[in-house]
């Protein structure tokens, strides 16, 4: 197919449309979703859809189905993002995904991963940051742009966020190699491992308590290059779809049973990410949950140590929850519950390397989610 | 007992040290705490005690044990703040702290509500938030200022949290009547049961993400009034010591199983908060996990919904979260979740009132915990 | 004529497109205003206008010049905001601006009152902050609803502001009444004499530093109605144009000259916004400065006195700035400088009152500008 | 002189009290200096002095003036940080320093650097971000750490933020090599020649706003060294003391007048820094002003353009400001106007360099006060 000039400059995305509020229609004060609308919708946006060129550069014509071919107006970068809307049937709420729409993501980005210079998975945001560290995980050898995005409010309603999001994401993934599993929401992007969504009704929905945004969009893009993560491997992208769902998310209280943490850790339970307080403290005079604790680990559950607070760490210094590592729980650094949780599922998913790898994986660094080097205090900070 | 002049502007402070960071000492890179040093330790504090006005006032020979009596420095408003240390034995890790300890604490400021115009609580950081949320709830018709503040760095130790902390709450406690259990941390009070800790390292480790703080103590003391709650009761001070233990916190996440989730709520557990997404989202499509919920719901327990979001609250709409409220669950609000679960263990505790008396507490606004008041979208937020 | 159903929701809104670059474009990496095309550059922007509904409902037939006629698409609130465009020729700089510039959008909105429900002013973000204060001034006995907007990035731009704030912009100005002038930038909206220009390259361009936003336009649009002022009025309307342009901001710095000072108090400068250290302190021992402060004020020029401070507010106690009371200066409060020099323009133009009663005005809460009760610090804080 | 053990880890300071409020007292409502109460006020806070390590180890016997000498505790770093009150009389009030005081510090700080490991300059905060500014540039090769801090409340009064403030300075002063000059407040160590102070009533009173703070001193003390700026010299450290005084801030605002603009630039002024709208604009339809800029540029006066806005920079592109550019004012980027007066006023004060020299000293980084790579937008933001 011949194409007309300026072509030159042109980069191609991948959109996967999984589902989410950016797609929503409201009918009777409910929010539901739209098959089939969002393409043509994104079309009538000047915004989002430069239909002269398309037309001058004869661009519907290289395509299959042109309905889902789209081109944004040309950036301050010179550049054209051409990109195809993958549209999911039926469209997914995110408080439903499970790890087989994870999977369903990753094996998408992996059949087109040569085709396409970078890609946009559009989500609902509830579970955004979970899905973004699982792919953070599952995505082996990444050396293209995957930006996960979504919106407060969706793009069909007056005074949206989806318009911005969505546009934003566009740029990242096909004008710069950053080659991490990314979340873009309200002119930030962040590493998707780290985010953790903290506001219901705030169009800044999502934050990155340890570690700064990876990009700015505001009046100019500026990349923080020296916190984008590379993988220094010359391996060829690969996705790991096999994700253990026998894993668990338990938050501490005050005068937690040891009946429900053994009901929580029973069988088929393989690891659990253990919310605890402060720089990683849970009760050390309850020697019975501790012993729950340590006959779970001792029959090869995975526990790793987080804490409930937004920003910090588990500190990994001895006397710190010494109770807890005795009992056989490995330290979670900084890393949030969201990522912890996504990391156990792809650990355990690989069924072929000893326990004692496992457990090595759980503590260091594999997608720059976790500091692994002395984070924060040096000193026990025991009931700080 | 005869008294120099002076003493019409002194008040009255008790101070509870439980136990926590701000008594510990470090020894081999370990805090453990220090017991029967308090005391004598902020007597040679210059900030926090007036050797020369306590001798001179004679104030030692009013008391039984003076070790324990201490006065601040005359404050800005022309107040002394006398006050005692009662230290609990053994002092008490925060991470341990249970119902029991509460209801401690709830009987000691009954025991010694006469006698004193505020009261101090030192506790340590890590449940801080749990122990103020339950206390607002045990202490009913209240009357006098409560304040629980404590440290990141233990006032043993250089350039430290404590001082200023401590001198703050003392401040508060003794001359203002801000009838409500209040948290005081890094120059700010806080009502106390919309506190959560949020950062580990940083001396500014708790948040109010859903209401400003009720005074700032920067170059001035300011006290923002139309925030303080009044309880318009002219009851007598009481407190509430049953606290029902059958109470839990479970987080919902991407793929967790409805085993874990019926694990979790068989008896004896009586009340649940479930923290879920966004405004207050669960998978819709998991018939077996939404009929757990609702088997529970129908033998008793009561299920609040509470958001894993920082920021906002579960809509009360019809709409969102309909599949949840089908299955008997009360929506949470903007409270926190340690609200939440403290609101649980006190209305349980309530013995002599009815199944639906409880259900609509927790749905009420008791001690300021929840904006009852439409908070939030108009509009159904599922999947936002 | 003939309108068809519908209609009854409709508000109006008069759009003063005065400049900025907000309707500009980049030719050859420079911005310059592109006259005539900003209207129907909007009529392609389906979040700016609804064709269809302007067909259907036969709006055009109504109006002489049916080109700058928009209508919004349906809010949340149910309205239809129609709103006329008109659009200054030439477009001016917002650097430009004079007090002529700030008279004639005064004219217009006066010539316009009755005929629309609301009016938003386009202007340049680089003197937003002045010509918002100077019109919270001229605009006497306001009972309708006036915001200025602006963008860092044309609407012509990929990726820009423009959209968002315009938006916003319409829906305040056609929705509420909120008799103030307000700015509204970045999913907020300030009181226009509070706020100041703070930051060249961030989406989030202006700050209220010592005023909460009035209201937030996020997921849900919230009012902040207890921080609405109102003039408690049944005047009518009216505009005071005669703006004294005899006035000047000189700030304070070390080493600053008694020659400079004098330079520029020297006729026919009558009021000048002195902008201080911290709580609004001088040189004390410059008895030539003060002394030339003196005759000035002597002489009868105005002086104001505001802090180079963003945060905080000049302390009115007698001992702070003694000297420069004992000059004759007023304290200036809490007053941005942008908002006291207007006013300084504002009551100089009254021609026909006292200077005693011009050095009240100048104390006194005329539109919500100066918080006049005790601000701040009860001490001295010379120096601090 | 003979000393005891432990010496070994001792460091030595040299704390120049010039003045503020750090060291008065309140009376009448007023705040004074106090002199010569200072270092015995502080032997009394255990936080700052140990007194029985000064006896066991014998310090006194050191020191000709052993009043002046104060020992801290062991620090977390297991240093003793030795230090010196060399009080200045009279105490100044920061409001009334001038360039001669500036030139007593820089000459205080030659004259002990050889004996001393850091030093602190105590400060009143109204002018102590000019102050700052100015040091940095006085000193010249400076391998030593120096901190200048203050407090908004004396350390005479109670709830004082003095204790902190000092006893972070000491220890940053003491412990790390930091070679330059700094500006500790509020848990936080800036760059002396990027503050600012921005609120009048909060602890938190400096901000920096373009650049990150070099350090934080909360739980941890935690050096961002990346952000530390090195001189690469080896020259040995002088000062230069010759400061030009005939330098001042001019403020750009609507109306302003060309004669008050030639007042202002008339002799025997050498050195401006004008204060302009957003990205460095100022009206460019006014050619008698831009002809006065031209007339002092021309006869050798220096003008720096600074904006108003507390954060972002003025561009360095062609297009914008060219009509400041024609007329020979130099872009300041990202300099506070802090730091390019006293720039001014350094480069000025080099008598033998040619004019062309100073302007390229203006333009370029000497002390880490400016961003000189492409700061911000790479298009025009001319009226953004």
């Amino acid at each position: 197919q011949e194409r007309l000039s300026g072509i030159a400059s042109e980069v191609r995305v991948l959109v996967l449309l999984t589902g989410g509020t950016i797609g929503m229609t409201m009918e009777d004060d409910v929010l539901l979703p739209r098959p089939y609308a969002f393409a043509s919708a994104l079309k009538k946006q000047p915004a989002l859809h430069d239909e002269n060129y398309a037309h001058q550069t004869k661009l519907y014509d290289c395509f299959d189905s042109p309905d889902n071919i789209l081109v944004l107006p040309e950036s301050k970068e010179k550049k054209r993002v051409v990109y195809t809307i993958l549209e999911y049937s039926p469209l997914l709420d995110s408080s439903n995904m499970t790890t087989d729409d994870w999977a369903k993501i990753a094996k998408d980005i992996k059949k087109n991963y040569e085709q396409y210079d970078g890609f946009v998975v559009l989500h609902g945001t509830d579970t955004m940051a979970y899905t973004a560290s699982a792919l953070s995980f599952m995505c082996e050898n990444l050396g293209k742009t995957i930006v996960l995005t979504g919106s407060q409010v969706p793009i069909y309603t007056i005074r949206n966020d989806a318009l911005d999001n969505l546009l934003d994401a566009l740029l990242f993934a096909g004008q710069f190699v950053i080659p991490e599993v990314c979340l873009c929401f309200h002119h930030k992007l962040y590493r998707g491992n780290r985010v953790t969504k903290v506001d219901t009704s705030s169009f800044k929905a999502f934050s990155s308590p340890n570690l700064p945004p990876l990009a700015n969009a505001e009046v100019d893009i500026t990349i923080n290059w020296e916190n984008v993560w590379r993988a220094n491997t010359i391996k060829k992208f690969s996705v790991q779809t096999d994700m253990n769902r026998n894993v668990g998310l338990l938050r501490i209280f005050p005068g937690i049973t040891t009946e429900t943490v053994k009901a929580f850790l029973q069988p088929p339970m393989e690891g659990i990410v253990l919310e605890t307080y402060g720089a990683g403290n849970a009760p050390d005079n309850r020697l019975d949950l501790l012993q729950a604790l340590k006959d779970a680990t001792d029959r090869g559950v995975l526990i790793v140590n987080c804490t409930q607070c937004l920003l910090g760490c588990v500190s990994q210094s001895y006397a710190t929850g010494k109770v807890l590592t005795d009992a056989g729980v490995i330290p979670g650094g900084d890393m949030t519950p969201e990522a912890a949780l996504s990391k156990l599922s792809y650990v355990l998913g690989k069924r072929h390397i000893s326990h004692e790898m496992k457990r090595k994986m759980l503590s260091e660094n594999l997608r720059g989610e976790i500091k692994v080097a002395h984070c924060g205090a040096k000193i026990s900070l025991r009931d700080s």
